[in-house]
């Protein structure tokens, strides 16, 4: 479980409470309000899993050891970019990576959800089937409902060993070094472009790309970069 | 919903929202604990269904015209003396009855749960399956949990559209331009090696690619092509 920019210690509080309920087993924020998250953890009855939450700089860095990123929303005002499912429908998927891996699943702050950013690191998203004249619902709550249909059930979760999926870090280095590939081939014009960086991601996120096949597609791309950059320089010179 | 002897406003403000995110109705109140009933309703932002929520005396008038009542427990450290059914069980059978009357789901205090005698007004009780080592429940997360899973559809699969699939002949083309930027990058020397294509075709193919990505790759690969064939060229010069 992965909590990006909470504000609400209570949220926070919450959350943990959820997941211990529940038996979810790592609680990650990133980028909290510093004193939500200190008032947080010294609470009276602060959970252990509270106590254990490790703190990130990024969304990236929090889930670079994660092979499914999942986002969630309330997927109301906002053209999303990204494959949606019901919570329902997400949780087998969910359960089956997970028995092959670590799965991480992302809440936004209260006010904003998940920014468009912290979506590019995403492979899909999930949205709770709630109303769409309030779909919104409290940070804490969302949480508990998506670590019950996580346990539901849990007898019929018998499945096949799935392939071992991505890490997370790798795909990110797949994107980076096809980034630089396109930059140097001139499929792109220019430096660094932000949004052009994300559609990037989440074109390879799309992939579903497993462990070996990432490595084979690092050892390509790696290859071709090298070669498209001593072109450039060929042709400098 | 009903709740008895709810003592945290906050509480009381979340299970409304709770309850409007997934289109709940009535929100009924007994004896609540009375300073905390008007700062729920007067917060900001209090949910009209808190403001409509009727105040009893007692679990008997509160449940008087409802044909089934149900309460909920943490049944740990009760000998209950009532049918337990876990949640994801006792769902189908509510909405059943919801069809033909009202049902009242009964949530007893912060500290103390639903008193026996409180029970005693239940067709029967149910248990949100948590751990038995952290049982309890935030009243809140537990309305929203429950509520949830009244509405949650039937697994059944009323999908989304699906995206639209890759042509075979698209894929066949990225997987001949995808070889030959490898040829001319040296990631693969000499000719063409028959279970060379072969390999690449299979991880292309498992990339189940859409239309539109198909055309994304299609476009970058031409790209990368030209560029490695052009160095190429320079080198030879």
């Amino acid at each position: 479980m992965v909590l990006v920019a909470t504000r609400n210690p209570l949220n926070l509080g919450a959350a943990a409470r959820a997941m211990s309920n529940f038996g979810g087993s790592t609680l990650r924020v990133v980028r909290p309000y510093e004193p939500s998250f200190r008032e947080a953890r010294s609470a009276v009855g602060a959970s252990e899993l509270l106590a254990k939450a490790e703190q990130f700089d990024s969304v990236a860095s929090a889930v670079a050891d994660c092979s499914l990123i999942v986002g969630t929303t309330a997927g109301s005002d906002r053209v999303l970019q990204h494959p949606l499912k019901p919570l329902e429908k997400a949780a087998p998927l969910i359960r089956r990576k997970l028995a092959a891996g670590r799965v991480a699943l992302l809440f936004g702050s209260e006010k904003r959800g998940l920014s468009n950013q912290d979506m590019s690191h995403c492979h899909w998203l999930l949205r709770i089937p709630t109303r769409d004249a309030h779909a919104s619902m409290n940070l804490g709550q969302a949480v508990a409902v998506c670590v019950y249909e996580l346990i539901r059930l849990p007898g019929r979760a018998g499945s096949l060993p799935e392939r071992k999926p991505a890490l997370a870090e790798d795909l990110e280095r797949i994107t980076r070094i096809l980034a630089d590939v396109l930059r140097a081939s001139g499929y792109v014009k220019g430096n660094s472009n932000q949004s052009f960086d994300e559609d990037l991601r989440r074109m390879i996120l799309r992939l579903d790309l497993d462990e070996n096949d990432s490595q084979l597609w690092l050892g390509m791309l790696r290859q071709v970069l090298w070669k498209v950059c001593s072109a450039a320089e060929a042709t400098k010179r």
